[in-house]
């Protein structure tokens, strides 16, 4: 059984009753995943296809040298979703190659526990699996709520299935994602929604290095993310302000201004 | 031990005797790595920290849930680099805070066996690397050869040499790498280099569903590339036409026009 794009049909555009795929990196069993699924399932038919375990900081990894195997996940004893041993990205792509028969609406994933804002990223498996969804042609959107604590994904996930609504109704240009990221306070805390530009925040990274039982050298990756931006439209800035941020996203990475100075290098003379 | 910026001494340029760390995705004892730092360590000192096995396609993953072990790993008989059980990113940050005692001159990742143009840019570990390097500040180039046969690396190493001794003595603007693909054809068949944009090719995947020897079914990810571009200033199209291809990268994903776009779109509205 080969799928390839012609057996997918084309995209339709009624905001009626949209039919949404929604994935994650928090595996399918996290509570942000069943909290959006929780409020979009409003707006039409959702099938969940979503790695069977945490899958956080896995950028945009495909899974290429090893097969990938997919199980039907219940919940409360009702069939839930697919759990793909693999990545955001594989979980999206074996969604619209291979489980699904239609070509969704709309691809949403998280909502992720913890922030994704600045160099963040780029490391972001809730984000990947949007990236990959607009790689296919498929408004998509990925959902942070930006806490490391015990979350509350009940404001989040509310505001998720209207922005998820306004999206289908609006599309978006071929090749651009929604990165969202929403603070983690009480909804009457919430200031508003702010649209941002992706900060230059990075993480000043260490190493922990420990001993095992057997006395064998680990090391353990841990830091603090060094806040660079004050501008009030940079996403970290926006969420630590309360407001909701919304980014827009291309993987175009092409930096035009360097094409520009490259090319007086005289890189023809290295040959 | 913790290791943190300021630890790491301020960057040199001196282009005589440069410090180098080498990284890849396909491994510590693949031969790509190899033939770049035999060509390599003539403009200075190398250091190799690369993932222990192939990484290919593991995009800008990050190991936070685990451990990283580090092995020291030989070659002939000799030192020749650690090996992480991670992946090319955390090769780079291990390196850069606990491993080396410097702050290199240069990062250099690969030479992968396999292209990285158009969207294999976005799942690639080789690039990743190079990513990795930018986000410290450090001038860094990927290298791939583009081809999945039986590869001769020797003309992609000596041009990466070349080109690193070059980029150490213009120096990269902040936030930008290079990524480098040189086609797999006879030296004296090489047409030139390009400055080139990332193109929009796409891999039409498809997944082979197979039964294993339980009866259990599997899928594997396979797929062609679909070549959508035709412009000579496009990576895919320069290594198509014998010319290496060089396309600075950033990774400053927002998309400026469609912040304006949303900024139309009321947005405020959904609360």
């Amino acid at each position: 059984m080969l799928r390839r794009s012609e057996d997918i049909p084309a995209m339709k555009h009624s905001s009626e009753s949209l039919r949404i795929l929604v994935c994650n990196d928090d595996g399918i069993d996290a509570p942000g995943l069943y909290e959006l699924v929780q409020h979009v399932k409003k707006l039409g038919e959702v099938t969940v296809v979503a790695p069977h375990r945490q899958q956080s900081a896995v950028g945009h990894a495909i899974t290429i040298n090893q097969p990938l195997r997919v199980k039907k996940f219940e919940k409360n004893g009702k069939f839930f979703g697919y759990a793909v041993e693999g990545t955001p990205a594989d979980c999206v792509k074996l969604a619209l190659r291979s489980l699904l028969d239609h070509k969704p609406d709309l691809i949403l994933s998280g909502i992720n526990h913890g922030s994704n804002t600045a160099v963040n990223i780029i490391y972001s498996g809730t984000v990947s699996g949007a990236t990959e969804g607009t790689v296919f042609g498929i408004p998509s959107i990925a959902f942070s709520l930006t806490t490391y604590d015990e979350p509350d994904f009940r404001f989040a996930g509310k505001f998720a299935a209207k922005l998820a609504k306004l999206v289908a109704a609006k599309g978006l240009p071929k090749g651009v994602l929604l990165n969202v990221n929403i603070p983690a306070v009480q909804e009457k805390a919430i200031r508003g929604v702010r649209i941002t530009r992706q900060g230059k925040s990075w993480w000043n990274d260490a190493f922990e290095v420990r001993q095992d039982p057997i006395n064998q050298q680990y090391y353990w990756l841990t830091g603090t993310l060094n806040v660079v931006d004050t501008d009030d439209d940079i996403d970290q800035v926006a969420v630590t302000d309360n407001y909701i941020s919304i980014t827009p996203l291309h993987y175009d990475l092409t930096d035009q201004e360097m094409v520009k100075e490259l090319k007086g290098w005289g890189v023809d003379g290295l040959l």
